[in-house]
């Protein structure tokens, strides 16, 4: 087989056939590791080395749930700022399948992007999506939403899948109740949960030696549970931990109440990741008590939606009054859709249906969110990250917006 | 009002207020005017100049209903090679209105799109999309498909609605009947036609002196009638011809031969316009027998249903045999998105209904079209377009696609 042409991308050395397939070498192997830059109170600014690069923290990973950031092409979510993005293992093992993602090459290769990817066990989707399932101390049966068929998913499974899909950090399966549950519900979840982490942990042995495998901290809102839960998982040994088991119908107060209480419980030197949270407000309040890593549906949600995070709050860009605005969304954005576009074209294809509105919102909010992560890093970096958070808060409620011309 | 930047977009000087707000110049007046270049055979390369830029030709222009490509990104389209762009009256004056269009600067700053425009009458969608419609010697009424209202569009209306559009050039109102119908029926419509486009012209008197007006032959697949047509127009004179009212239910073979028969009864100084054509083979066709510019929706809406026009005929990517195919869709193909992803993935993006796989299919359908009429200009230019028309109808036929690996 001839080859014709050698690309570097990200820290992989692609090659290509004649044919065009790519055949990319095996990762140079940088082992993973979180390194502390700062501290301001509790809030952290560090970064997370892995084989397609470097994650700055505290970060926010766009959720790639089928292999592709909803609506959003890679090279937008690359500008857009972002280190690292999060793939479905739910998804993705259903459908197209992890065998034969790993037989193209693995989810890097595949959905093209080079840059670092975590992706969740399944676990948290099969309990969310799967209309039939049942949960043993072997793991979970539950039928695919997609072509009814019966699959089962135990930790070793859920290792063996991320491992076929490539990603550079892993997470062990858990058992994520919703909230509220009884308190026999959260422990009993909680502690087979630990049980799944010390079998995923075996089963990563295994793993080629760059990747990272993280645990994940269960408890629901109980705080002796979350110590427990902690306590045990850092005596088996991760790369890092999760808290997991929020955003599933608590308040936000419930929610950050964990979170401040469960941090302090985490080993500083290893990065510490929210799961599946949230507003920007959450994320604020999240990373003031210690958290590094977020992911969220919501900018690529909320675009399609047609809800725009700005710096002057959410703007709601289906409503009437914009028709006529031509005033774009922010003219100090760094994202080119929320410069160049009017308000009144934006609504325009929002009323029209036209998918267009969708996939630049979602740019929008991805920048967005890309941005205030930023900020926050280097207002940590600068021992300034109280002010900075008021400061962010203070113009969303205040809605300054630009003056109408 | 402070203005704070100004940009150079297409021909026009745009300046923005501190709020952002766009405020254009008014283009500068260039005169419309076309060249021809090259003739080998009845096959033609040219410029058309506009206020907006040149356009060449012969040219394939995307079709943009409601103020975007439906789909793709403005920068994708111009990047695909466009240098022209179809807006649809119809939909527009609809929603979201001519007038508001206007107060926000006109459908290029609108769209974001500075390159030259061209919009269709609204005739041929008042036909297709309303449900209910009574023509009179006066115009068109008709209910509209989006709020049930009742609109007029007559040809006064029709010029004005493009005239606040800002469009480059324009379009009469014609009546399109659809193939086959009763002889009388063609040529009533096409008498109205007429007394239409003069009309058209009249209102036309008051345009800036930048615009071009387009008159359209009709006749139906009658070749008198045609001719007649094509007479009566060039009498009253106009900046350019189209040949309407085909695509609409006859064969290829009718439809090329009206084509035939009728461009050679045009000025030969004037661009020739098919409106609605057509698949690739229909393109190299009606440029053989004298075409200049084109419009389709086939790009895009092909694009978005899985079907990819390549160099080795079009490809049905939802295809189960592409599910584990690591090839591109073309690795030589100046698209990106043709080069970057494999067959496998674009397969996966369809089979799991994500809306990028529409878009890359659409944005490769747009470069595939673009470089269709850019190898038809180089190979008129060099007197070769037989060959070259032949060659690559030979590839789609042969189907010679890319060794596997």
């Amino acid at each position: 087989m001839k080859r014709s042409a050698v690309h570097l991308v990200g820290r992989q050395t692609a090659r290509r056939d004649l044919s065009g397939s790519v055949l990319y070498e095996r990762p140079m192997a940088t082992a993973f590791s979180f390194r502390l830059i700062a501290n301001d109170g509790a809030a952290r600014t560090g970064e997370i080395a892995t084989a397609h690069g470097m994650v700055r923290t505290p970060t926010f990973m766009p959720v790639g749930t089928q292999a592709t950031v909803k609506g959003v092409h890679h090279d937008d979510v690359r500008a857009s700022g972002a280190d690292i993005i999060l793939g479905n293992t739910y998804h993705l093992m259903l459908r197209p399948g992890a065998e034969r993602i790993a037989a193209l090459g693995g989810l890097h290769d595949f959905m093209r992007w080079p840059l670092p990817i975590l992706t969740d066990s399944g676990g948290y989707q099969v309990m969310s999506l799967s209309a039939l399932r049942k949960v043993t101390e072997e793991g979970v049966t539950f039928r695919s939403h997609i072509d009814g068929a019966m699959v089962e998913l135990s930790p070793e499974r859920a290792i063996e899948v991320q491992m076929l899909l490539g990603s550079d950090i892993a997470m062990q399966l858990d058992e994520c109740v919703s909230l509220p549950s009884e308190p026999d519900e959260i422990e009993r979840a909680m502690q087979l949960s630990l049980r799944w982490a010390e079998r995923c942990k075996r089963a990563f042995e295994l793993a080629p030696k760059d990747r990272a495998l993280f645990g994940i901290v269960q408890g629901g809102d109980d705080q002796k549970l979350r110590e427990a839960s902690a306590r045990a998982l850092v005596d088996l040994g991760f790369d890092g931990y999760a808290i997991g088991g929020l955003a599933v119908g608590e308040t936000s107060e419930v929610m950050l109440k964990v979170v401040g209480d469960t941090a302090p419980t985490l080993p500083s030197d290893k990065p510490r990741y929210l799961m599946g949270v949230g507003t920007p407000s959450d994320l604020l309040e999240a990373v003031a008590r210690g958290i590094d890593t977020f992911d969220c549906v919501l900018p690529t949600r909320n675009g399609r939606h047609g809800l725009a995070f700005t710096r002057f709050g959410p703007i709601n860009i289906k409503n009437a009054h914009h028709a006529d605005d031509p005033r774009p969304l922010d003219p100090e954005s760094r994202c080119p859709a929320a410069r160049d576009f009017s308000r009144a074209y934006l609504h325009h294809l929002f009323k029209a249906g036209e998918a267009l509105g969708g996939t630049l919102l979602s740019v929008v909010n991805l920048y967005y969110y890309q941005d205030l992560m930023a900020g926050t890093r280097a207002a940590i970096a600068a021992g300034q990250f109280a002010d900075f958070a008021a400061k962010t808060r203070e113009q969303w409620v205040a809605r300054r917006d630009l003056p109408h011309s």
